[in-house]
């Protein structure tokens, strides 16, 4: 039985509890937060605590906390050699304090609140400064996903940097799209099969290697018709930079 | 029973075959094609021809060509007075020619040449000059599609620009994901799962209910983190000037 103490009660937080409290090898010794209303999670089940000083004897300790709150937080550790890891994409290993053993147990995912996130498929990366640590975090990580990695820091923030791009900046794409199928009076709902075609096609094949459309083609007219008819300037200029980054790819004349 | 004529052996003629020749309730009188050797997607079981003045009598000419030959192909059909449809996303109706009953049929949606296309859930934008011709297209696009609408050339030059966005520029995001990827050794499908939550929490909310990361918070730190982590110019150019968009959209300082 692998006991465990969370440190948090964000989305993550909430979403990690309901994997391991479901891995009969997995205990959940506590659930810890500066503010234990916000634990509610844990349908009381599990011991919940605001005291650090509080804090039960586990195998690993994982900080679910905001980013900037981990550097204090571990510090504040009442105790020392004990596995302490970080769940976060963005965070390099040694943002936490040296007195414990620093480790990283990393679920490459976003979370909504009120969703609940199969971990089965869900990237793990794991990483710790030694290697036996790191091979019981793998152990840990394969008890609730079947998609583990070994990953150290600075992959781990290519990976972050990565995830922006399918995340953010491809959410952002959806948002300008909706906004021009609003304008005509239309759906982006409209466009959901093609949506999920492209992403189909993008994971069954090399993305460059299905790249299409007239910038790809170097099309300038169809480009040019299309500036015209946006409206906005905000999205003048999206369609603009992007289409100039496939041009300047595909070695066509930038706009 | 109608009875349509396709004419083209691209992507789409093979598609919109395959989805018409599928339904009890349309009869394929004949493929045309300049280059009959291109027709090979009928197995035989449809007369073929390369030559316009053989075409039979039929209730609708589908144009199944590239926009650029419509207009003249078009001018070409050796009669006058009939249903012709072009099925274009990027081409205005009016580019055909005036002498027949000008119509479009557009699936909405990217074809691969070897993957089956599932008609039923694909939307088909139908437009005519004639309301009856309108309802016509319409009759038929329901017999392979449960998403269907009336579309004009203005709407449809609006969805081609969304289009654009999601499926182009998407794939285009996704190219260069990868590549961020490989710089470290680690390949995209790590971020398949992100991928698909992307998209799907896209479709069950607004896009721009659910926007997260570094430049929706202003996190000016992390990205410049982001951009100096960066290799390529090529990247930092697309990193910066989506972040900027986002920056902007949500009323935070540019970089």
């Amino acid at each position: 039985m692998i006991k465990i103490v969370l440190l948090g009660a964000g989305n993550i937080a909430k979403h990690l509890y309901e994997a391991f409290a479901a891995s009969p090898q997995v205990e959940i010794l506590q659930v810890y937060n500066r503010n234990l209303k916000n634990i509610d999670f844990t349908k009381a089940e599990t011991p919940i605590t605001d005291k650090l000083s509080d804090l039960a004897m586990a195998d690993v300790y994982l900080l679910c906390t905001s980013d900037n709150s981990l550097s204090d937080l571990s510090a504040q550790l009442p105790f020392e050699g004990r596995l302490v890891a970080h769940v976060s994409g963005g965070m390099d290993m040694d943002v936490l304090s040296d007195k414990n053993r620093r480790s990283v147990f990393y679920p490459l995912q976003t979370f909504n609140k009120n969703t609940a996130a199969d971990f089965t498929e869900i990237p793990i990366c794991v990483e710790a400064e030694k290697k036996a640590d790191a091979n019981f975090l793998m152990d840990l990580a394969n008890l609730i996903s079947e998609n583990t990695h070994f990953i150290d820091s600075s992959q781990r923030a290519q990976i972050h940097i990565a995830a922006v791009y399918v995340n953010n900046f491809v959410n952002y794409l959806y948002q300008e799209a909706s906004e021009i199928m609003k304008e005509k009076d239309m759906d982006l709902s409209l466009l959901y099969p093609l949506m999920q075609k492209t992403l189909q096609s993008a994971m069954e094949n090399e993305p460059q290697d299905i790249q299409t459309g007239p910038a790809k083609r170097g099309d300038t007219k169809t480009i040019q018709k299309h500036l015209n008819l946006l409206d906005k300037d905000s999205h003048k200029n999206t369609y603009k930079q992007l289409t100039n980054a496939i041009l300047k790819h595909y070695g066509s004349q930038e706009l």
